[in-house]
């Protein structure tokens, strides 16, 4: 249940405040060229830093230990290992046997009986170090057909966005510090930001991602149907409340007339003259952009006073969470929710037999 | 990818207009008590009937050819069939090659580079047929623990219903033609669809599906969350296009101090004085109800003019939808979607170990 | 546990006194024409028939359910049932709560607390008849890449049987009534087997399996060898209780001077110039013959006097086993075998990506 | 593919000569204590040393990354790292183009175009030390239930083992160093080892694994046979060309009425007189000990002179294999065995509901 995908499978394991965080890749094609410094930028667009987010410091440079030889891929499982570096688990003690509301710390204990308490463990979004390292591998792969996965943040704290084309909204977002792809709101949604950070609170929002180039026919009938992976994939990252394809949920307020989307001839190949259906049709892709969007929830770790029992005495307590958290989690989910999705499509791509198991010339 | 579930594994086969529908459930408690009355009764809730939904005339009947021994389960796959009766394909004779707007009649065949052009093969909704015998399996197995699962219209058309008492409005809805848990609402709703059916158009809506007494600890921590693969079971039921978890996307508008269910102590056991969380933490849950809603589009069977493409001539073409089609898709995925939601629950509960192998004395 | 296979996946069910038999094959690429007399040829060489096989008259007429149209398949699930005809449970009722010895009567009690006591159920023979349908589908995959797959007789009750030419061997077994391919044993086996069966007795055997024209690169490494893939698919037929690949158990006796196939070119190619590797180094096939052999118990069922334990009064008791047995299952169990093997040579190349997603020109 | 197990599943990686070697365990329930020195103890007993074994020197010491806090499992995956210390690659530049006979080079390359020619990369037998690792983990559970897993040499190089008493075997294997549990023969098979090391060949030789106080009901129906499943495990080892379980090939020259286990009371429970089923009925387990042999084959890594071809230059040459090998690679491979058996059983007992999710109070 820490392995992501059925063909390209990601393995993900390590512990918030552990020694490191890491992934094994499995089923990544033998002869892919690892560029080292994309892998490291993706990760670096990850990184907490910038007055929005937390002032945990880590490097998080991506040691690369087993399936590659001379910076190409053998085919054999890639196993990844980020050390964790900057590692306080002492804001967390005083609440060892108190859950955190909205975290996953009382039912973790529900589960397994025992619990990580040193900043969530497991279920912290540091684990998403991991997913990100994973993401940029499939991203080299999607980049030798000429797909691209992309994202930035649609509505923070009820701030809609705006946006056009998506290309350029995310050459503008990429620039901001909250990944705002509309200037025009950027400054309130920052203005929100600041102004819940000095309350001791947090706001959530919506993210929005998009894949192009995808070639038509990937994903399974019924049960596997791209949508349903792609949900699955989004709805794994932490804090994401909801998922949406197309035109998601205001598809309730149409008709089919309207919703439908007409099918034409553009330069003689078989098009859709709008794409209401976010580029999936029956669970599978049909050529058009996938666009996605995301609800991400308020941070739960705040410093306002909250509610809690003490599962030990078994006493309500008023507690105020410390640690280092980020205000809005949206930006920073922006390049987990890439990875996920990215992953999502080799996977579809190799089932579908459209990547070979080797990229060198012999098979 | 038509197989379903982890441990308790669904896997389904059939075309609308082949001979018959059917599933086979591998990894179902052995000594459980068939109650075939009520297999049937859940067949009945989702088949065709009454002036808002489809007039193809199906008894689907569900006949158990393995896995039952005197009304008990035997520990073995579990085979029902469900015979095709009210089959005519020669409405979709004239589309053979002309794909439908809004349909997967273009992805299958971009995808296999053949397609079952009769009603839309596989892709068809009666291909949820399965599912819902499947899934009458897995309620009698949550019936033995108090769990229940219901759903209803949350909106149709645009136009809301309102719901107090989940449990009250699911017995309202069932009474209902459309499955509208408003009475003051119901009838805006019926006169809506009727308007469309007259137009040879169609609308969408929202469904919202709740799991009562769902023991706490299910879900499997990072990729196994239980949110994630309640969306993707819900995702993969035709038309769905989006999906929610408690808030949903209105989290998005929403502070961590507003978000936050406050943990509280209720006749000495740990609670959560609101469920904005829908029942879920950190994809594991959390005791209190789980509540979900998806997006319905609109029926993309129209009987109104539409452009296509004819594949083989490779021409625009003007097409109109016949067949027998619901105007209105929402009331009758009330029992698909609680049959997935079913499917994932007993999955889930089999690999927490909260259900036997046997239901027998003897392991 | 009912589904066997990666990619090309195929779920059987079905009791041998139950009303049907059958199978779902998901997985199978689109565009492939299904040859129904050759399928059912494959059945038919399964059935028992002749003096030394079970008395049970079976059909074993195939019916394909869904995934085929105009004799095309799909892509979608392949539905085939096999319903039982000559069903006759009574010789078992007497034995209804006293396990068999040599069967699994008493294993899947203490496994399910409850048990098809009607000729074993689910552990029936009977069960390989949906084993041989999905074979023959993907025999005719593998027939279109020139690669065969069979097997005969290579021992009967102690009888070796020599074998010089692989594909000549199978010729003239396929004319024996107990698969022998030697004429000059064919008698001394087929007296040995009257004899045992006079006696109320019964014999095992060895079978040998042979692949040619396998491409080389076939299988994955570490867990996913192909010859524990091999050995997982052919141990899991009723009654094999050993596997063995090229010099099998004899490589105890071999230096590595002796054992290692020497590297050679032949016509340009780099090739064996032995095969004692039977076609596998480190678990991918090497472009030679895979040869394996299996070790096939004698059939349990014995009219001979035996002492078992009635499990409800707990007392010991001495049986005599009726029904209709085969006093010899090696012959029949060739097919099944060679189904096994097909089935793992097809899931091995779709995961190869040497078998596309569909044969037609599209994708 | 490099995963092993459904519930209990383990990931390895790692090449011979690169970094490290690793492996994570998903699925171990929580709240079981890790005793480290065991888990070194059994890293040991595989553990080149002595005179009969490769001139490699690792210390193979076990770091745990994650999963475990104080000691305890915390039901995350657990990630182990072994370093590779003594890593020469020099001796296998000459053989970057050339194939070694017996080996899994032609066949990766053959599969991945691209190979690890640095000692075998991914197919070296330096990858079982994962297997050990978490093998270690599997035994820990076990333990907790009395089941015992040990193995020892029955046969090297054609020189056979007696064995009485498995337990008292494996007593006596441990102190010797070829694992010989029969002083009478120890000497003869060291003499032949030394033998052949002055040859510079190799021999084989088999093992036997033996599994008491399993409980009865272990294993699955059809596909998911427990005999499959250790079969499949066991010929996953590098170097095994066989398996067998109890009477194994001998079955061939018994009748039914000598090979059936005939069913008695022993202190008022279900047993059987004899064992030749192996501990296994029908593909599940029965009650009895598990008693399995696997063919293990002469090291293919010899000093002799080779017949080889340069797959660049296309021609063939003559070769001698260096690099530091086994000259017998039996006794190191009894460790490796009885930890994949042992992954089995705990992965078997956990889909079988013995094995909780925690082992604290609360779950």
């Amino acid at each position: 249940m820490n392995t992501f995908g059925h063909f390209f499978r990601v393995t993900t394991w390590g512990e918030s405040h552990g020694k490191a965080v890491g992934c094994i890749i499995d089923g990544c094609p033998a002869g892919l060229e690892i560029d080292e410094d994309f892998v490291q930028k993706e990760m670096d667009r990850r990184r907490p830093g910038g007055e929005f987010s937390s002032k945990r410091k880590e490097i998080d440079k991506v040691e690369i230990l087993s399936g590659v030889l001379n910076g190409i891929t053998l085919g054999t499982p890639i196993s990844m290992i980020i050390w964790n570096v900057d590692v306080d688990p002492r804001p967390y003690e005083e609440l060892k046997t108190i859950p955190r509301p909205g975290h996953a710390d009382w039912t973790y204990y529900a589960k397994f009986g025992i619990r990580d308490w040193r900043g969530g463990g497991r279920a912290s979004a540091r684990e998403t170090v991991a997913r990100v390292s994973a993401g940029a591998i499939a991203k080299l792969i999607l980049r030798k057909y000429g797909i691209k996965v992309f994202g930035y943040a649609k509505e923070i704290g009820g701030v809609e966005f705006h946006v056009e084309n998506a290309e350029k909204a995310f050459e503008i977002a990429e620039k901001s510090p909250i990944r705002c792809p509309d200037p025009k709101k950027e400054k309130e949604a920052e203005d929100l930001i600041k102004k819940v950070m000095v309350e001791g609170d947090s706001v959530g929002g919506i993210v929005e991602i998009v894949a192009q180039n995808v070639p038509a026919g990937l994903g399974e009938p019924v049960f596997g149907k791209i949508s349903a992976y792609l949900a699955y994939a989004l709805m794994s990252i932490p804090s994401v409340k909801g998922f949406e394809i197309g035109k998601g949920f205001e598809v309730s307020k149409l008709k089919g007339s309207e919703n439908n989307d007409q099918i034409i001839l553009k330069n003689g190949k078989i098009r859709f003259a709008t794409n209401n259906a976010g580029g999936i049709l029956g669970g599978i892709t049909n050529g058009e952009d996938i666009v996605m969007r995301i609800a991400v929830k308020p941070t739960p770790s705040i410093a306002k006073k909250q509610k809690s029992v003490d599962y030990e005495k078994m006493g309500e307590v008023e507690i105020s969470v410390k640690g280092r958290h980020d205000p809005c989690i949206v930006p920073r989910i922006v390049p987990v929710a890439e990875a996920m999705v990215s992953l999502v499509l080799v996977d579809c791509m190799l089932l579908q037999g459209l990547i070979p198991r080797s990229f060198t010339g012999r098979t």
